[in-house]
This record gives C-alpha cells, sequence and structure tokens, in this order.
C-alpha cells in the first residue's frame, strides 16, 4: 500500500504505483516502415523503423538478421537547451549507453532466423523529456518494430512475424524511502535509488539495472523495486497490443 | 493564369500557385520559450526558441543581442533514411548551408539593440521532410521567435517585444515549363529552376536565392517566380499572425 | 549613372560600375590538369582542376560525369588570422556554403553525358582575400576547368570539350545607398545588402543569391543590381575567352 | 549446489562458484596517487588513482568533490587485435558505457564533502583481457582510491578518509542452465544470462545490472545469481583490505 | 668531385652538389606582418608570419614569448591530388612531424626573452611540392619570421629583432650511391639515404635528420652528407640575408 | 672519460655512458604473436606485435609484406596526468612522429620479400614513462617482432625469419657541457642537446636524429654522442638476442 503521506511530490492525485496516463500513435511519420509517436506523461519519444536489405560484416552468410537502436534528444527537449551532439561532433556516453540497452532490449524477442539477413533499425528521438525518455523508447520502438514486421507480413515479405512476444519497460525508484513507478524528471532528481526494468510479456525478464545514486541498497528493496515494476510493465504491453491492433 | 493541362503532377486539385494546407501548432514543447509545430503538407517541422543570457564573444559590451538558429532532421524524415549526422561526427554541408540561411533571415527583422546582450537560438528540426523544410523552418522560426519575445514582455524582461515585423519564406521552382509555387519532394526533385524567397510584411525581401538545377534561367523567368512567391508568403505571414494571437 | 559624391569609399579613381583589375594566370600549377591563379583586385585564388576516372557511387553505370568543387582559405589570406580548418578537425559553415555553390554553377556549363564517367575536381584555394573570393573562384574555377577539358581534347580522351559556354560571377551590393559593383573587403563589410550573380556567356543565369544585411531591400533595388552585375560578368567572360586562347 | 557433470569448460578444477585467483600489486606506477595492478586470472588491468585540486564547473563553491573514471584496453589485450580508439577518433559506446559504470560505483563509496573541491580521475586500462574487465576495474580502481586517499590523511591534506567502505564487483552468468561464478572470456561467450554486480563492504548494492543475451530469465534465476556474487564479492572486499594494508 | 657518368637522372646541366635556382619573393601577401614566397626549383612555399599578443598558457607571466609553425599542402600540390586535410577531419602524421621541426628549427634562433610576452605563428603552405617542401618552408619562414621581427623594430615596438641569426635547411641523399643534394621528387623517391639539415650563419647544427629508406648507412657516409648540406645551406642563408634587405 | 664532478644530477652512482638497467620480459600478453615488456629504468613499455594476413592497398599483389607501429601513453605515465587521445578525439603530432619512426626502424630490417602479403603491427604502449620511451619502444618492438617471426617459422609459415639482423635505439643529450647516455626524464628535461639514434647489429645507421633543444650544436659534438650511443646500443642488441633465446 503506497504511503500517501509522503506523495505531495508527485503531480496532483496520482498514487505511487500509477504510470503516467500513457498515449501511442501509429504511423506518425508516414514514409517509414514501422512509426510510432509514445507520450507517457509530458515524455514523448518518437520511434521509427526502417527495414534494410543486408546485416553487419560479421553476420553475412549466416541467414540471420540483426536490430539495432540509435537515440537521440532534440536540443530543446530538456529544460535548459543542451548542444547538439551533431554540433560537438561526437555522441556522449549517455547516448551511447541508452542505445545500446534499446538495441539488447529488442534483440532479446526477435527471432533473428525468421527475420532472415535483414537489419531493422529503431530510431528513438526525444521530442521533449520529463524522465523515463530510455524506458519509453524501448516500449515504443518495440511497437514500431511490431507494425514494421506485420507489414512484411502482409506484402509476403515474410511468413509470419519473427517478433516472439511485446517487451517493455519502466522505471522504479526510491523517493524519501517510497517506492515510485515511472518517475518523471523533477522525482527521478530526487531518487535515490533508480531502477530499470525490461520484461516481456511472458514475464521474463530481459534487463534489470539498478543504481544507487547516493546511497546503497538493500537487496529486499530492490525485490519490492521489481514487483512494482512488473506490475506497470503488464499495462505498457497492453498499450501495444492496442496499438498494434489499431495500426492494422 | 496557370496551365491546367500540366498540373497532373501536383496532387489532385492543387492549383500551380497554391500553398499546400498550413498549420501552425503554438507551445508544442512546453519547456522551450517559444515552441511551434509548423507543417506545410506532409513537411512537419518543430520550431523551439531558446533565450539565454549573454552574446558571442565577438558582441560582448556591444549592447546589442544576436539571434542564430540550428537544423536537423530526423533520420527517417525522409524516404529511405539518412544516417545520423551525431553518429557520423559532422554537421554536413547542407545543414550548415540551411541553418545559416534561417539565422540571417530572421536577424534582418530584430532590433538588436533592444533585445539587449541576450542571445535567442532557434532549434528546427525536420520531423518529417516532403520538400520545403528550410522555408517552413524560417516560417516557423520566426513564429516561435514572435512567441518567445512577447513571453519576455509579459514578464517584464522586455517593455516591447524587438520583433520588427514577421518574415516568412516559401519556394518556387519551374516544372517542365511551369511555376509552381511551394514545390513538394516529388516536384523539386524534377525542377528545372529552384528559388526561395524570404519576405517581410512591408514586401521587402530579406533572401532570394534561385538556382538553376540543369539549364541556366532568363530574368523574366524569374520575375515571374518572385512574384508568385510573394502571393504565397502572404498568406504565411496571415498564418503566423493568427498564432502569435492565440498564443497569447 | 553613378553618383560620383559618394564614391569616396572607393579605391581612387574607381567608378561604381567598375570591376577591380582581373588578372587570370594560365599553368600556375604544372601538375594540374587545369591550373589558374585568378587576381582580380588584390582577392588572389588559385584554381586547380584534377581529372579522376570513375564517378560517385549514386552515377556509376550512368554514363554521366561529375563537376566538384573544395574551397580552402590560408590561415593568413585575411586582416587577422583565422584558424587552419585542418586544425580545427572541419570544415566549417561558411566553406560548405561556397563550395557547394561553385560545384553547382559549373555543372550549369557541362554536358555530363559528353564528359562521361570521369570526375572533375575544382579546387580553390584563396591566397589572398579582398572580397569577392567566392565569385572569382567560380570565375576562375570555369577557366581552368576549360583548359582541363580543352587538353582531354587535344590528347584524343574527348572528341570535343563538353564545356557547353563559359560561366562567370561577381557581386553587387549597396553601400550608403549606391549600388557598387565588385566589392573589395571594407566596401563588403559596410553593404545594406549584398548580391552574387552567376551568369552565363548566353545571358542565363545560374545563381542569384541576394541577401539583406541589416534592413530588407525592394524588388526594384534588386533588378539595379542585377543589371550592374551583367556589366561585369560581361567583362570577366572575355578575360576568361582570352586566357583559354593563350592557354592553348 | 553446482552440477559437476557440467563444468567441462571451466578451466580445470575450478568450481562453479570459484573465483579465478585474484591478485592486488600496489604501486605498480611509482607517480601515481594510487596504482593498482588488479590480476583476476589472465585478465590485467592497471588503476591509476589521479587527485587534482578543482571541481567540474557545476560543482564550484559546492564544497564537493568528485570521482570519475576513464577505461581503455590495449589494441592487443584481446586475442584478436582491435584498432585503437585514439588513431578512430572517437569513443565507442561499450567504453562509455564501462566508464560510466566505474564513476558510479566508486562515487557511491566517498564522502564528496569530506573529500572537498578534488577530482579524482581513475583510469583503467586493461592490458590482458579475459573476460570479467569490467568488474575488475571496479575492484581494482577501489584499492587504488584507497590508497590515494589515505597518502592524503598521511600527508595532512585530509583529517580522515573520505572512502567510507570499500567496493567490489564480480559477473556471474548462466551457461548451460548452470550459474557460474567470475566468468573468463570463453565462458562468457556462451553465457544466456549475463550480471554484474557491484556491491559494498555492509552488503548494500550499489548497481545491480543483467542482461538476457538470448532468452528471458526468471526472477528466481536472478536472486540465485545475485547470492553467487554476493560470496564472490566477499573475498574481493577481503584482498582489497588486505593490499590497502600492504601498501601502508 | 661527384661522378658525372651517374647524373643522368638530374635535371639537364644540374650537378650533383647543386642547389636548384632558389628565388625569395618578399610581402607576397599584404596582409600578413612578414610574408615570403619561397621558390627553389619547382617547389613554392608560401610562408606567412603572423605575430600576435599573449603565449601559450605554459607561459603565461614568463615574460618570454614562443614561435610556432603550422604546415599544408594544396591538394593539387602534388603530381596527383591528395585529399584536403580539412575534409577528412584530421592532420595526418607527416604534416604534424613537419611542422614540429619547422618550429623547432626557429626556435633555436629567436631569443625569446626579446621576444616578450608575444606569439609569432609562421603558416608555410605548399603551392607546387617537387621535393624539399619542409627544408624550404623553414628556408622561407626564417626569412618571413626576420621581415616581421624588423617590421616590430621599425614601429617600436621592438627595441632591436630578437633573430639572433638566421636558420635556414636543405636536403641530401644518396642514389645510386652517389651524394646529391638538394633532391627533387623523382630523385628523392630513387634515394637510399634521405637526410635534412638545418644549421645557422655561424655554422651550428639545429637538426640533423638521417633516415635509411632501405639499407642502413655508415658513419662515414653520413659526415659526407653533411659536408654536402652545409655547403648548399651557406647559399640559401645569403639568399635570407639578400630578401631581407630587399624587404626594408 | 666522463667528468664525475658534474654526475650530481645522475641517479647515485650511474656513470655518464652507463644505461640504465635494462629488462625484457618476453610473452608478457598470452595472446599476442610475440610480446615483450621492455624496462629501460623506470621507463616500462610493452611492446606487442600482431600479424595479420593482407597488406594496406598500394602494395596488394606486390609480393610484399608491411611492418607498421602504433604508440600510445597511458594517461598516468607521465608524472602528472596527461588527456587520454581517445578523449581528445585525436592522435597528438607527438604520438604521430613517434609511430613513424618506430615503423621506419623496424622496417629497415625486414626483408619484405621473405614475409610475404602480411602485415605485422607493433603496439608500443607507455607503461610508466621516465625518458627514452621511444627508443625504448623501439629496442622491445624489434624484440616482439622477432619472436612473432620466430613463431611463424615454428608453424611453419615461414621457412625463414624475414628479419635479417636486429636494431635497436637509445638517446644520448647534453647536460652542462657533458655528454650524457640514456636519458632518464629529469637529466631530458635540462639537455641542451638530444639525440636519438637508431643502429643495427652490423653497425649501420638507421635514423639519427639530433634537435637542439637551445643552441645549436658543433659537429664535433655529434660525432661524439654517437660514439656513445653505439656503444649503449651494442648492450640493448646484446639483450634482444638473450630474450629471443629466451623466448624459444
Amino acid at each position: 500500500m503506497p504511503d500517501q503521506s509522503k506523495t505531495f511530490f508527485r503531480s496532483v492525485g496520482r498514487a505511487t504505483d500509477a504510470l503516467r496516463p500513457v498515449r501511442l500513435t501509429p504511423h506518425y511519420v508516414a514514409a517509414a516502415e514501422g512509426s510510432v509517436l509514445i507520450e507517457i506523461g509530458n515524455t514523448r519519444v518518437l520511434c521509427n523503423a526502417t527495414v534494410e536489405q543486408g546485416v553487419p560484416t560479421w553476420l553475412r552468410n549466416s541467414g540471420r538478421g540483426w536490430v539495432t537502436a540509435e537515440y537521440g534528444m532534440l536540443p530543446r527537449a530538456t529544460l535548459t537547451r543542451s548542444p547538439r551532439e551533431a554540433e560537438r561532433g561526437k555522441v556522449g556516453g549517455r547516448t551511447h549507453e541508452i542505445q545500446r540497452l534499446i538495441g539488447r532490449s529488442l534483440r532479446a524477442v526477435v527471432d533473428m532466423k525468421a527475420l532472415g539477413e535483414r537489419m531493422v533499425i529503431l530510431d528513438c528521438d526525444v521530442l521533449q523529456a520529463d524522465g523515463g525518455t530510455r524506458t519509453a523508447a524501448i516500449t515504443g520502438a518495440c511497437a514500431a518494430l511490431g507494425i514494421a514486421l506485420n507489414r512484411m507480413v502482409k506484402t509476403g515479405a515474410l511468413s509470419k512475424s519473427p517478433l516472439t512476444q511485446f517487451v517493455a519497460a519502466t522505471s522504479v525508484g526510491v523517493v524519501e524511502d517510497t517506492v515510485l513507478l515511472d518517475l518523471a524528471y523533477e522525482e527521478d532528481s530526487q531518487a535515490e535509488v533508480d531502477m530499470n526494468v525490461v520484461m516481456t510479456e511472458d514475464g521474463g525478464l530481459v534487463e534489470v539495472q539498478a543504481t544507487a545514486e547516493r546511497t546503497p541498497f538493500a537487496r529486499s528493496r530492490m525485490l519490492e523495486m521489481m514487483d512494482q515494476a512488473a506490475r506497470g510493465i503488464e499495462q505498457l504491453l497492453e498499450a501495444q497490443r492496442a496499438v498494434l491492433k489499431e495500426a492494422v
């Protein structure tokens, strides 16, 4: 039971174990093979899937495909403007870390043999950032990937979708000793512990990343956080299923 | 009078001298001082204005402000995916050319003395590209700039807006010997001559750039194109005035 | 009629509609297929043409050639030293803008079918800069290109030169409400409007770029500037014809 | 109980829950404020601590210090040579991810107020890589940091060491359905699940990162892995305590 | 005595111990504090000296000045075109090696105390390359430096020139067992040993760099080469003295 | 005869013509084809040889091999920390100069025909720097190269080693008018002249680089330095022969 006495820093009426409002808009960009604009509260990420023939060198003639992701943030997605990575001439460490996480998460639910020697690139671009952009990107990118693969089934390029199940992600944190689901930016900046969980429809874990921002955390606290994350992810998986149906 | 026998390559029902549908959505991003999503047909550019204290070194202690712009395109804004400039580690020539054009266009309508030692950065990011992204960026950025400056008047940071008048831009081209206003991507790729015009409310020209894609063009043809551009820009200026009123 | 009362800021005895002294020296560099040192007043640009077999990927097997340009400025070409672009690790926006302009201008007068699958690269390096370097580069590069192509005709590599006609360029500006042809650096820095015109022998326009440095300009003013530019370009085209004859 | 029938892929005589031989050599480099060469099996990482006056901009005048890490791998640390990051001109995503992990892990055990406005940089360079380089780097870097801070206590720069407790890390994985502690390279490349655990002396968790390489894993499996990691980390913490005593 | 039977690979009539024709043109660029175009045979290097107030950080408040050099080669200075370093985004190893050599050579003949906290940058840009560009750059840069410093004496910025004496450089090589002075490109490419000597007016050595291109060389051969270099450098020093007088 | 009255700045008991203690440890890294850790006093350089099939483009189908080197320095190899070149995004001039020197030195003792179309890359990474890192790198790299080539003879990939003889290098300098062999860092920073000599077993010179740090040096002084270097190199060649025997 969330401790209501402490939730004053959440937006009004939001329980400690409640996700922010979730909205997935399919086909936001017309040209992409799969396109989903995901909004979770004020966080807004545009996820576009591009399917290309061929695979990276190390997979050639393996009969297997590849799924990768790139992540970017518009300069004014944040409260104060951040310099453009293209202008700085290099991709920052945080960006690298996030795009690797998105790629790994999606590869866990794709049957690479069934995909064949094709590469799917998921571009996740943050239009507005209010916490949880990396988990929103995973959730949105999986939906965009699903749409792209379904379209290939429709055109006959694939006999069935190589997506074995949906995968979605959310964050959980501890603020003033209370476990909070789906941290908004202001909450995240106060969090003592920060955790991202990536989970599939059958309840399997794909990634668990827990970080003590200030003080180490106990194992029991970690389990409590994983439980709350699991309940949030169930709702995100439901939203993915809904948008895929709508997109057909 | 446009020659109707040739307009088969335009989208159905669109006259040679007609703009595509124009929509300006203010406050698309909450955190920016000024934010406008401009849509012209399928071209969609997010324009965000950031106001920062201080100016570049060469203007320090001059009592004058500065306005500059950055332009980017999401990898899947286009029909086929283009590599991310941040990944390539450098900003391309086309990007440079465009962001310089946007900056010059806006500086022509700002009273830098009145702005004082502040810098306004206009980030123009193309979410979807269907021709005319640079002219849409100028038009949208001017609106975002207007909103940001009005807000400063409201908060008392400025006594009146340093924006002397609106500036807007459109493209004109020649396809199969016919002058066409506001080229969509497919039209642009067939054009023999391509022209961008940037004009203010009092009819003054800020930039005129005409380029022969294949064969040189006559002076009379250039005048014809400028006339058509002027009529299109009048409508864009009207849309800017409307969104500024709405945004208050 | 130029208003003589205002020409005090021009070098002594130079009329408002007069070009600075023009000199084209062929074969400045022995190894290049075509080489011209162009001097316009104190502006000095070395233009070298290199002919390479093969074309960029997107033109392979098209039977068509390509012409491109690169532009550079020696660090001490200018009044105060500018950092070397190679040291800064990137080509600046101004450089990009200029080399794209030179390339487009030359491509408008080359018959790419007749050139065949070859690439001509025009390196334009500014040894000394006193205004008008980009237009001098276009004029000099066209002459260097002409020499290179004539040489190929001589050796039998081509049956006739794919250069359909010469193209040359100059700048015009408005200073203290007076239209001035071929701006030197000091004049350029005072100009209210700045215009570059690229024109061919048959009077066709290839590029027109007019920019209001401070206040927007009227359409009538633009036409006046284009007239003056045209008269200057006639003389530059004459100089190109002369150097090509000399170079044989 | 480890299933002995499956341990054929481990080096001879090594139990599933056994660390490889661990050796920490202090003062490997004479000039560094703290220096430890850590060897875990064939993995060899040189960890050097540098103490600098001053902190990054965002901490100035906060009275607080900062701890950060950089990670590198010699080109021939690996089985086949990898190109040098300095030659490629950019730090790769994996490197970024690792050095951020090391930095976060160490910051969790340093009292930044007690450190004062100083920055400690931990350089972790892999001389030979045989799996577990990032966890070895954390363990070695914490010892190097401890030596550097103790030295500052000795010279009177600090009244007591700001290191609140030791932190160490190890990896655990699942290979052929068996949980294995401290994966060597060959084991790691076969692993279905890969987990890194960073833990302090009082049993607090600082980072937990679990990744499904191929198939999602169950929550119970994760708990089993965390238990095994905890037992391994106890031994590493003991080795850290020993080297700190030796180093005095 | 040079063995005449072997000199067939030299340009007609040139003895093994003869320099190519040397020409130094002062004030080639008007804006630079010192400017010399040096031509040695077909090698042509433009050397410009820029004097800036202030010194690099490590010399601040030392009362001492600094002299440094940058070296570049135009893309078509060579027989076949080389890519522009600015486009490749980095300065190559050869360029680095050469500009460090030029800087060291000049610093050996400047009294840094007398120069005071000023920095002189020597830009050496190769317009045409036919062997010996680095030694020509040293010789030309020293003359440009001399002109710049004399000019400062004239304007009263310095009471006497901090240039203690001239320094000049040439190359020597061994081709078909014959020692050749001042190698042209074709000779250089056949050389078994290649040596650069930098020497001052009083006969002091500043740099000696001898390299076996294929087979190691004997000490006696090295001495023979140094003798021949010394005789050539005498003539270059004479040319420097002449151009300095002319430049006043 | 060294002047003993001046050797106070040398480490106790070290004569002016004595090398520091030399130690070569073979097989420091297990995976490399050839690996030697060379220690000369406190200078410690890890030299690893990698043999790759194939050669750079310009040697393809020539039947000849290639030998090249890369050099790096760990950030805390030096007294104060130097920024990592990978982080700065470019290889510095000093690094370029050194790795070119190492490569040239080794190529002089390899029979490229006998090597065949293979490339050997020598990675020389400085773990601790106390002067003479570039000459230690040459000496260590030649030993690592020898081991790698012998191993290829053993496996039958080559019938005999293409290494024609050993090559080694040392530095000599002049401090307070005394010639000193094998300068340590503190000595090097006081040196008036600094010289690196690279010599083969048969006494042939491969590279001689002498630099006046402050005042030009006489030819006689140079000969004196070369003599002392030759005596030091004899001992290094002996150490190379010993480690090659041990390594078999």
